[in-house]
């Protein structure tokens, strides 16, 4: 699909990407802000003390402001873009919440994760109150489709982790589950987020749906690329962020093309890494050995950049603003951060 | 409230009550049960599995008989009524799930708990997986004021839990923290289950706000037999079941009460006994001991009966009908279960 306006621009600072989001969402970011801190608080101080551990420590907030360009594009934001992109973003850190007790994880954004300082117990109930609190946002929106959208969304996103779990340290999953799984855990929050952005803008059904597309292809190309970070990036180096993937056997995508594609004895290496918490640089190096010789890094860099390039063909109709812009650099910055 | 029709009707046999509801309830538990089978379905195994394993063990299922029934007081029940019903029970099993991984449980309704089969990350998932099922009925009724009942109480309960988790094992909880724990995580499904029951039937202002009175209080006297009964019932007696909640660190009634009345030395047998998983028969006879002494469970039998009394009186201005006459015998039921 090219469309001459449509021909990627180059990013001489891809970081500039999320500079110019910010600054086109600032103002209703603040008032998101608000909301999130609002929303979190709670008579019972272990509530918000768990909730704003997490939210304080950042993270891009890269949902909630796709959210709010994507209502922006329409023209006709009334308010509920404010709760929409809140909501997302609770979702989102119920996710992060339970997906540390799943994954026994002890760090999150830097810090050490809830569940090492307050237990698992509080992280799960946290993440509860936060996923409650998201659907009491959207019902006070009264839209009844937005709704849906987020609570289908809700119900995809733990069939896919408990898919993910499922396959955990499973040899003989295939490209095609991995489809579905990062789907499923990943693409289908981008997508709820710039389709209920655009339905809080006054999409029509053809907006809606393209929107809904950019940010499904855009959350797989995102998942994508983190899952090559997770072992060093598209060029594979030892880092202090690589490896988890592997300690815990989650079946990625260059691991599943590795084991297609190597030798006996190079999938009994992968084998014995996978899943082993033991595993440290040294297995590390063996695999991105065997990494380096199948290509498998750069052939799932090519399968994000394919999502990207879906995700800024879904934007073909939409009439051009600064946040259409905006939104078509997106998908260039995150699989720049794999480079 | 003293109103001639509404005098307790003597419970020959209390266990008929909850007959007498199966039978007024039974057509629509059987599309209630086909909706709960369908919707805790997915190709992803492991999540019937899971959901199923909790479902099939039974339980009651007392909350969606409380839903049915309160839709049929008001004559109009279009449909709603069974999508509420199994959403409220997806609520609670979800709930269960989770406070199974809180609790560190190893049984549930009298099997293996799913954690000790699955995995605490599966009862996370799966359990993530119900609630999102949940809204999404809710969504399909396309009524969004049952959907903020429903939302609402997901948050309540979920706070309430973490309020409990701060004061395990807190010998200064007070009876009002722990009036406003099982407010929050018991009485509140409850009065949901209820309330929404009665907006499905097409109730007017006055009559929901009734059913949701009903539901909270009846909720509240569950909560305290359900208490009464941790500790063997009200005449305090060793059990299979007993000294969950002791071991467990959790501040029950009976011993916030006994924490009141007991003497500097009384105090520290408790103390040493909450939150020791190494309590046992002869800890938890010292406990029985103490609690005799002081009318631990009796006062708080007491507590229950007068909750009962006032889930009876909400029913004051309901139009006779079956099921308003077995509604009302329902809190007599309930507290029948400690004698």
């Amino acid at each position: 699909m090219a469309v001459e306006n449509l021909a990627p621009r180059p990013l001489a600072d891809a970081s500039a990407v999320i500079d110019d989001l910010m600054a086109a969402t600032g103002e209703g970011m603040e008032a998101v802000n608000r909301l999130i801190l609002s929303r979190s608080d709670s008579p019972v101080d272990m509530v918000p003390e768990v909730a704003n551990h997490l939210i304080d420590a950042g993270g891009k907030r890269l949902r909630p402001m796709l959210t709010l360009a994507a209502s922006a594009l329409f023209g006709r934001p009334g308010g509920n873009e404010i709760r929409f992109a809140a909501a997302v973003e609770f979702m989102h850190n119920a996710t992060l919440l339970h997906d540390d007790v799943v994954d026994e994880s002890d760090m999150r954004r830097g810090r050490p994760a809830a569940r090492t300082i307050w237990g698992n117990q509080a992280s799960v109930l946290v993440g509860d109150f936060l996923l409650g609190q998201a659907f009491l946002m959207m019902v006070e929106s009264r839209d009844i489709d937005a709704l849906g959208v987020l609570s289908r969304a809700a119900a995809i996103i733990a069939e896919g982790e408990v898919f993910q779990l499922a396959k955990a340290g499973d040899l003989s999953t295939t490209p095609d589950d991995y489809e579905k799984i990062i789907h499923a855990k990943t693409a289908t929050l981008f997508e709820a987020a710039t389709e209920v952005g655009a339905m809080a803008g006054g999409a029509d059904s053809a907006s809606r749906k393209a929107l809904a597309a950019y940010g499904r292809e855009l959350g797989m190309a995102f998942q994508l690329v983190d899952d090559v970070l997770d072992y060093g990036g598209a060029q594979g180096a030892l880092g202090k962020n690589t490896g988890d993937d592997l300690r815990e056997g989650k079946m990625t995508l260059p691991v599943i093309l590795a084991l297609q594609a190597g030798t006996e004895g190079e999938r009994k290496t992968i084998e014995r890494a996978l899943g082993n918490p033991a595993s440290g640089e040294s297995q590390l190096a063996d695999i991105l050995a065997i990494f380096a010789r199948y290509d498998c890094l750069s052939q799932t860099m090519a399968k994000a950049e394919r999502h990207a390039e879906a995700a800024r063909a879904a934007l073909a109709k939409i009439p051009p603003s600064l946040e259409r812009d905006i939104l078509f650099s997106v998908p260039e910055f995150c699989t720049s951060r794999a480079y």
